[in-house]
């Protein structure tokens, strides 16, 4: 089975990351391509960098399409162009957000989420409500890093989300934690053990939710809305979408 | 990894088919334990028969645990007795119903349920609201089919639910089904030719699910409301739960 | 007038005091007949607690229809046992938490509850949403009582409720308390007093709401799911349910 | 104890006929005093005629607080000014819709209301709503009969509300049928035999409800939104509110 | 255009308020009358104001409908009687409260309301969650201010809001301010450039509102609910709406 | 005031009728600015085409930001690029979906949406639950007609747009009807005739509402999630988005 998974910013640290992070769950007949776009923004905290993300993704999908891929997975907290990618394969694409919020609905009641910049917590509710999982989370909570501090100190980085991850687990009442970022996907463990709740990072679980579509034999409904697009002509940059 | 696949109704036959789906989809590191319990009614068509099977299911986590279980599904579309199952182990516990809303939700914007009697519909969509999945499901229909005619009749019981999905594709505007029934198990690939559309059964969804926890290193939380239930005395026939 | 309040544990202390609740509001023509399974745990406390107690409420049922009852309460604030209990009768069955919400709902905009243990919370937080009380009910709160210390020490527990009523009151903007556990049945003039706001409390309206059923001549529907279950076979334990 | 039913138009004949239902059901303790405005309209149809029946209402409300009254009932479908009605009193006030509703809940899983004209059902739905009973209800159905036609055509009229609710047994999947009007009240019997159903009708579900607060020792809470108007000055034709 | 800007309420100056705030964002083609009912309450802060505030503000559209008028705005924050408003006129009627809503949504994803009384709060949540805004609006919070203090006591007024508002941005991570009352009309820039976030108020987004239905030839829709009342007798103080 | 109409797919003829529609509507002092994007599809008809269209708005939002704008409108029905656009500038940003909901909602209280292709649906879906809308709006409708027909075969294009909305007037129990495209533009009046129900169009809707907003003085908010995005490196197609 050929598992993409797409880090849809353009910064290599994060798509390693990320790669390493589904590499290490992924079953022993699952071959991890961790991939990003050419273009698209460097992190993604912004409604403005999930629109242009959305566009890397399309591209990541459809050169997946050209190779023979069995699932997407993609790797940003926001689900960028998750509708869209749906479209453009039969294969079933998975968001990390949708992901973690569904692998958490299964273990706890309730759970919080810790993203990273406040101004992102909007896009994490607007999912929840689109998900259906509004009432099972209690929170968005931000730990007010920017994406790539992830990177470039980490420490402090994982001290706050531990941080905010105890106030959750204090103020909430929820039984399990979020993160809300796919830079988190290393952090899982050393978190889990500091707050003493079980920790649901999203690219971890969406590789195991893709793998299990696969071997389902579940792909992506063809029948509605998620059909391939009308072909149809593209101008100027967007061209080579044309057909 | 050993899952133990609880047919929360005493009819074997029932219990053999859902062993097989499970089987079939379970990956090769994977033991299954299909299992029923030893009192409980035959069928389950009805908000008392599922109170009753709720007993079973807690029985046999109850015996999961004694024999090391690393994983639990309760094969019966209600998910009876899923919140007391879930407190009695740290191994994750996953309803066939909420597994198949959880995976259809992954492939399709909206989708439609088909389960066998109409008096059970109401038990799909208090888990439906209760799990959050009531916008992405247009409907819940019935085949009227009696549990057991699943066994008995196989032949006519195909049919109806084959007519009852294809009223679904044409009037519901769904991309796909969600077969509402533990004994459904073996029909899912036949039903979604006739159909055309993918058609998610939940105890095959739930073996994934089940099995992507487990890999994942996640545990139903035991903060809060999931955590052990606190010992204390049992009368009568139930004495056997006092600790 | 028969009614018959089923105390769903197995502690007499409580059923005593659940069936003087009852009596004290009593229309002069009802004869309460308060009883308590022979099976099942001595309190109920937990999701799985909940689950043994349905079926004790189920025998309870079955014994007032062999001796002519003309409604039922179930007389535990998680309700269990409910729908299977409607099942089983033509009469009306009324739990107490539900009764407690439409009774709060008619004399106060928003209200809040006050119930024992943390861990419960969900389980009323679910009821509230299945129910459609959840934008009447702002909060569920926790006086973090277990539930046998109303018997044991009713004093440091009744000072606990008051606490936590009053907090309420300040914190949520609330016009009444709902007192969230059937041993809380004979607290209510006193919490009222000291917290200055009307109190809620479940046995108490179950039996107004009991009786204003039967002097309508309404009953349960058995029309669709609560119909009646279908006769069958029950294994083992439970084979005194066959039919 | 006196209870006060207010038929909110000014048509006699209707009052009567509320009155009558009121008595039928009402506890050997309770006098049934009905009333109707010296000012409104003939019978509610719209929004507007609920607006002017409102101060009716009030004014019935006001008139009863000089008598010594212990609960009111608001006898129109559309509960016209029941939250300022509550504000005027410390006695529960209860509307008939919102009673009907309540009791409904308590018999059927699922209900249909049926009402008098079609222009009249989104008032019922904003109700529905406002009172959380919208996943409880079905469908809202009018059997498009003015109001009068109650009293001047009553065969027809009921042959019309009949079809109309054997239509929502048969396509709406419910257990009970609710009834939409006032005026309805002495039809019920006659209806559920007919439909095969249980009919909630509001006017006696109203007295029930209210003799059962007034026997729970529950009034309308004072605090917050309910407390009685802050006094102050009334100009033109209403200087009589003028405190 | 002629634009009616009705004040439910018969104080004077606080029509004038209302009135220069009208006149001041209406365009050059607008005429705004700004008219009071001959009867009604000083102040509105409480149901029953609102409801006897509704007959007023029916009485105004009459007397807009005899001087021919294009379009109506309810300037008081409860939208009191504008159902029965929107019945009487082919016109559009605006009411304030949800031209703030509507207009805060346009530019900012999440809001928050600052009223005067706290007992008013829940009017604005029962309007926002008729009117679907439920889940822009994160909270409705009071300043405690008597709505006549807004003339006799601007400036502590003014304070009072100002630090309400600086609390909702600090608390409720919101991007704008809805201002909820009629009489805060001509405090909008003063308290947004102290709070530092956009500041809606009703008034002024209402004209617009109404100037641009008009403009688009838009009216009142008269199928179904909102059609014109049936004509119909009423009786005493109310006989002049007789038809 | 100088207003952008973005249309954001990349035919000219519908650029035109955009144009027209607007300025049909704006004020005296509006210079509207009908545009499309050098990039992007020739048409919007899916999830795919609304995330590639989605940079073709903002880089119009970019391009009007350097010429000074006063307000922007999306003109495609599935207001694809909305929150983005709001970060890139303090100028309102309407969308013309959610400027027919808010309109259609001010003159009728259910209203159902017409749109051109069964497959869209679902985004409409979406928007109407995101902006709040869901219970105001009783159906979404398909036509099925592509987008483009609506320029190629106009005549039976607008047949098939009446005799849908005729079926929504018929079955949905609506007052209004929204024309779910934005080359629908110039044909409500005939619509509207044809179908005796109020019609909204969301390019003239959003031309209001954006005129509204800036003769308010309000501006898109620029705390919280619509601040403007934090200045980052771009990479490849999408490098002159660097800053």
């Amino acid at each position: 089975m050929k598992l993409r998974v797409i880090n849809p910013n353009t910064t290599q640290a994060m798509t390693d990351t990320i790669g390493q992070a589904a590499r290490r769950v992924a079953g022993p007949g699952t071959l991890i391509v961790a991939s990003q776009p050419a273009s698209g923004p460097v992190s993604i905290e912004s409604h403005f960098d999930e629109a242009v993300a959305a566009i890397g993704v399309a591209e990541e999908v459809l050169a997946g399409e050209r190779e023979g891929t069995d699932a997407y997975v993609i790797a940003c907290f926001g689900d960028p162009g998750l509708w869209s990618a749906r479209e453009l394969t039969r294969a079933p694409v998975i968001g990390i957000a949708e992901a973690a919020f569904h692998m958490a609905a299964l273990i706890a009641t309730r759970f919080s989420v810790v993203t990273t910049l406040g101004r992102t917590c909007v896009i994490a509710e607007h999912l929840l409500a689109q998900y259906g999982f509004e009432h099972q989370c209690r929170r968005v909570r931000a730990a007010e890093i920017p994406v790539l501090d992830l990177e470039h100190d980490p420490d402090a980085s994982l001290r706050k989300i531990i941080e905010e991850s105890l106030r959750a687990k204090e103020e909430d009442g929820v039984g399990a934690i979020v993160l809300g970022c796919g830079g988190m996907a290393d952090l899982t463990e050393e978190i889990s053990r500091a707050v003493g709740l079980p920790v649901v990072e999203g690219v971890t679980a969406a590789v195991k939710l893709a793998e299990s579509l696969v071997q389902l034999g579940l792909h992506t409904s063809k029948h509605g809305d998620l059909d391939f697009p009308r072909p149809k002509a593209f101008a100027g940059r967007f061209s080579h979408f044309s057909a």
